[in-house]
C-alpha cells in the first residue's frame, strides 16, 4: 500500500512554480499575481485567505488581500471585482466564500472574468470543462487528477466511482475524468445519498473518490482489494486527547480501508495541500495564457 | 413491455404549447419566435431547418429562416447573431451545425445570448445545467428526461447508465439526471469506448441511455430483465428492400432488447420527435422568462 503524499506532491508543484517564476523575473517578463477578496469576519475564511497569500509569496507570486467589512454593498463588491478584471497586475481573482447573506454569490462569481477565474467556479469555466475546452478547473478536482498523474496511476478504462455530487468536487471531478483525454478516460459513476446501497457502487471502484462529507463513511468491507482511494473529506470529530479537543478525519476509515487499498490519500496531508498548489498553478497558467 | 412513444408525447407537448400560445394571443401578450440560421448548402441541414420552422408555425410560433451562402464571413455571421440577440421578436436563436470550415463554431455558439440559447450549447448554459442553476438544456437530453417524466418512470436512486459521452447527449443527460431534483436523482454511470467490457455496465442499468452512434450495439444479453431503454442512436444501414436503399436503426438491437425491457423507445419515433418538441418548449419558456 502506497500513501498518496499530497503534502510532498504539493511541495514539488510549488518548487516547480517557484523556478518558473524565478525564470520569468530573470527574463524581466513580470510575475503572476493573485488577489483574494474577503468580506466580513469569518475566522476560518481569514485563515484560508492568509494561507493562500503566504503560499503565493513563498513562490515569488504577487499576492494581495482585499478585506472588507461584512456590510459591504453588493454593488461595491461587483465594482471591486470589475476593477481587478481590468488590473494587469493580477491574473487570478478569488472571492472567499461564503459571502454575507445580503450578497448574491452567483452574481459575484459571474462577475469575475473567466480569464481570471482561478477557482473555476464561473458557469462558463464549468461549461468549458464539461465540453472539453480549455478552462480553469476548480482546484480540488484539479488536485485530485494531479495526484493520480504524479503517481502514474492508470485511469484509462478504469471504473472511477465518485461519492458525492457537490459543485466544487463531485461534479467537476466526474466531468474531468470522463473526458477522452490523457490522464482521464475513465468510466465514471457518480453515487450519492439517493443510492439505496452505496457499497454496491464502492465495491466496483478501481478508483474511489470520497467527497460526501461524512466522517469515516467508507469502511474496509465496502471496497475491493487493490482499490485506489482519494479521500476528499475533511471532518472534525471530537477527540479529548487532542490539544484542540478535536481531530480531522476523512470520509474514509483509513485504518480499515488502507489494508485493502493499493494507493490511498490520507487526511490531513492528501488532497488538502493539493488544493492550494493548484490555485497557484491556475494563477501561473492564467498569467502565461492571458497575462501578457 | 411498453413502447416509449416519442411521437405521441411530442405531439402532446406541441398541443400543449399551441394552447399556451393561443392563450397568449388571446390576451394580446405577443408570441414567441425562433430564428434558425443556416450557412451553406448542406441538404440535411436544410431539411432539419425546414422541419423546425414548420413545427414552429404549426403551433402558432413566429419562425424565420436566415439562409446565407457558404462563403459568409465569420464576422458577418457574428453580427447577424448580435442583431437577433437584440431583436425582441425572437426568443430563440438556433445556428444549424455544422458550419463551413472557415467559421469557428465555438465562437459562433458563444456569440448567442445565453437568454436565447435554445439549443443549450453555450458553455454558460452547460455550466449552469451542471451546477443546478436554471438554464436552457440541450434538446435531446431534455427530451429524454421528458419521456421518463411522461411515462412516470421512477428515476430516484436508480442506476442510470449512459453509453456515450458526446457534448450534445451523453454528458448533458448524465449531468441532468444526477441532480438532486425531482425526475432525476439517479446514480449515473457514463460508459464509453474506453471500457474494456461495456456489458459489465449495461447489465447493471435500471435505465439505459444508448447514445454512442453504433448500430444495434446493445444486444439482449447485455441488459437485465425489466430495464428501461432509451435509444438515442440514429444510424443508416443498407437495406435493399427499402425504397431509399437504407433504413434507420438505433444503437439498440430492438428485437432482442425489447424482450427484456419494461420500457423501450423505438427508432424512429422515440427520442427523435422529442428533440424538436423540446426546442419549441425551450423557445416558449425563453419567451415567458425573458421575452417581455
Amino acid at each position: 500500500m502506497i500513501i498518496l503524499d499530497g503534502k510532498k506532491i504539493a511541495q514539488d508543484i510549488r518548487n516547480e512554480l517557484k523556478a518558473d517564476i524565478d525564470n520569468l523575473k530573470f527574463l524581466g517578463k513580470g510575475i503572476p499575481g493573485l488577489v483574494a477578496i474577503l468580506v466580513g469576519d469569518n475566522p476560518a475564511s481569514e485563515i484560508y485567505v492568509r494561507n493562500k497569500a503566504k503560499a503565493c509569496e513563498e513562490i515569488g507570486m504577487r499576492a494581495k488581500t482585499e478585506k472588507h467589512p461584512a456590510d459591504m454593498k453588493e454593488e461595491d463588491l461587483l465594482r471591486l471585482i470589475e476593477s481587478y478584471n481590468n488590473n494587469k497586475q493580477y491574473h487570478g481573482i478569488l472571492v472567499q466564500l461564503p459571502l454575507p447573506k445580503h450578497i448574491d454569490e452567483d452574481k459575484v462569481i459571474e462577475a469575475i472574468s473567466p480569464q481570471k477565474d482561478v477557482d473555476g467556479f464561473h458557469p462558463i469555466s464549468v461549461g468549458n470543462l464539461v465540453i472539453g475546452k480549455p478552462a480553469f478547473r476548480s482546484c480540488t478536482p484539479a488536485g485530485i487528477q494531479e495526484l493520480l498523474i504524479r503517481y502514474k496511476i492508470e485511469t484509462k478504462g478504469k471504473h472511477l466511482v465518485v461519492l458525492g455530487r457537490s459543485n466544487i468536487v463531485g461534479k467537476p471531478i466526474a466531468n474531468i475524468m470522463l473526458q477522452k483525454k490523457e490522464f482521464a478516460n475513465s468510466i465514471v459513476t457518480i453515487c450519492h445519498s439517493a443510492a439505496p446501497d452505496v457499497s454496491y457502487y464502492t465495491k466496483q471502484a478501481d478508483i474511489l473518490v470520497a467527497a460526501m462529507g461524512s466522517p469515516k463513511f467508507v469502511k474496509g468491507n465496502m471496497v475491493k482489494e487493490g482499490v485506489v482511494v482519494i479521500d476528499v473529506g475533511i471532518n472534525r470529530i471530537e477527540d479529548s486527547t487532542a490539544s484542540k479537543g478535536y481531530r480531522l478525519v476523512g470520509d474514509v476509515d483509513f485504518d480499515e480501508v488502507s489494508k485493502q487499498a493499493s494507493y490511498i490519500s490520507p487526511v490531513p496531508g492528501g488532497v488538502g495541500p493539493m488544493t492550494i498548489a493548484m490555485l497557484l498553478k491556475n494563477t501561473y497558467e492564467g498569467f502565461i495564457k492571458y497575462g501578457r
